[in-house]
């Protein structure tokens, strides 16, 4: 097959945190740094790379915090939080990014942009929030919470958990940004957590703000990949191919298919909602608007998937 | 005299947050906004912006935040809070900006890049830390802060209070990002709070980290414009021209002054540490590094201050 010109590569939150889920500074940095050499490999095969990656224990992390300093410092709200971690997890990924491209003898830069990305304020998200943030609560505590007008689920014997809107990504308000430093030659990493969700209040002008939710990052990947003209999208996650019959002994792993072929098991309740779903939607999603193939594999096969066709599972129209 | 082609517009503090000093996000973004109308006013003049933006009070509450949510999730990196203060700030800017200009007709959009700016290891700052931070705390809640080796000073009746480095900006790392942006049309907002100071631990290759420091904004905004080679800086504050003889009978402001004079001024004393101090060193060292001219005066001036040359205090070569 030809090498692509232009792909987008999702990492999973496992390219962000430690082994055993750790997100303190050290373990979200030490594994980032694994991911930059992993991406600065793609960008080595002549490739110009868009990175976008996912977030949730960090704004896991940043509500926490929120919650315990309410009594002194002002909560944010959070889409503030989505747009806390795109810096954090964009500088270190630049540094890291910079240092193995470096390494590589390549001559390119990377830039980290803050990303917004448009939702719509009628989304059936925001009516009906199920996407479950933060950490767990005992009901007293959580009644606080509820009082403030945030939605809390009972989670059973973990206790109750923050719902908020998972809303649908419209489109990546900063594409053109994006589009402008690919092609002045930077790896670019934006996106992050989805996006900062954005409505437009104003449909004749442009007034946007922030709203509170959190979209899903491979969703976005997704359009982003779409609206940034990228011919690949790779999406990186904890195994290798997608699989059929997960957790039966008819289970099989996806090697190539149709989009049709992949639309009929998704139809078929084979991905999981929340896991292996948003990953298959999103290749499909990128396949069917005119995307040239969407794989999706390991970290450790990224480069591999991009330059040969019998890696991870690969999707294509 | 002639417009200028390309200016660079650092934004105090008190255009951040709320008269009061209030850095609630309804407050920050209220000033916000406002902020945004003035810098819009610029573009609307046919020139290139470059946004820069002090962080000082946010960066204070994230300090708070992780002091006290220290027990459940892990405390990050002062540099983490200055990349966070650079999103948060940045996005809100960028959907004001976004509203403003497109308000006023113009077809510029708006991007907010996430900024390194390389600092010195060896910079003299970190020896001895002076740069107050966060809160003041009474001296026995300070002490487990001194314990995790961080520098606290008494400061008296108010309490006890953090002191970290702030070292002198050696050059902005993704000033080219925001070349490339500006080249594209964009108003770029960057390098907020002075950029997240970062070194370099590989003089062969690259291998930046970030450090646990906060960059006098005002000086990065001296080395940013000169970087993307910007003819005119403006800092906007809180006062419509410098005064010389401050707070004495014989105060007057400064209108238009020269580099060498104005050093004279500085060099006699003439300018707080920490207050016009920054202010008027980022101009000289601005015009003394071959930008055109630099301007010190309020926010509500910028526009005018730009096109004309009788607005605020002007310091030419």
């Amino acid at each position: 097959m030809t090498v692509p010109q232009r792909v987008v590569v999702a990492l999973g939150g496992n390219a962000m945190t430690g082994p055993d889920g750790s997100a303190t500074p050290r373990a979200q940095r030490e594994a980032i740094a694994v991911a930059a050499r992993h991406v600065a490999a793609v960008v080595g095969l002549g490739v110009a790379v868009v990175v976008t990656h996912g977030n949730g224990p960090q704004v896991g992390n940043l509500l926490v915090k929120n919650e315990l300093a309410a009594h002194v410092v002002p909560p944010v709200p959070l889409d503030w939080n989505v747009a806390q971690t795109q810096a954090t997890i964009g500088f270190t990924l630049a540094d890291e990014l910079d240092a193995a491209l470096a390494a590589g003898g390549l001559p390119h830069r990377t830039a980290a942009l803050v990303t917004r990305t448009l939702v719509d304020p009628d989304d059936p998200g925001f009516a009906t929030p199920s996407k479950p943030v933060g950490r767990h609560l005992p009901r007293e505590e959580a009644q606080r919470f509820l009082d403030l007008g945030q939605d809390w689920e009972d989670r059973g014997a973990r206790g109750w958990r923050r719902v908020v809107a998972s809303p649908e990504p419209r489109s990546v308000v900063d594409a053109p940004a994006i589009h402008a430093l690919v092609d002045a030659g930077f790896v670019v990493v934006c996106a992050g957590g989805g996006g900062i969700p954005v409505v437009d209040d104003d449909v004749a002008g442009r007034a946007l703000r922030g709203v509170e939710a959190v979209i899903d990052k491979d969703l976005t990947a997704a359009l982003l990949a779409r609206e940034v003209a990228a011919d690949t999208l790779v999406i990186a996650t904890d195994v290798p191919q997608v699989q059929v019959g997960f957790g039966t002994p008819s289970a099989r792993p996806l090697q190539r298919v149709s989009a049709g072929e992949m639309r009929a098991h998704a139809a078929a309740g084979q991905f999981a909602r929340g896991s292996m779903g948003p990953k298959v939607e999103a290749a499909l999603r990128f396949v069917e608007g005119g995307g040239r193939r969407a794989v999706i594999t390991t970290l450790e096969h990224i480069s591999d998937a991009v330059r040969d066709d019998d890696v991870g599972t690969v999707v294509t129209p």
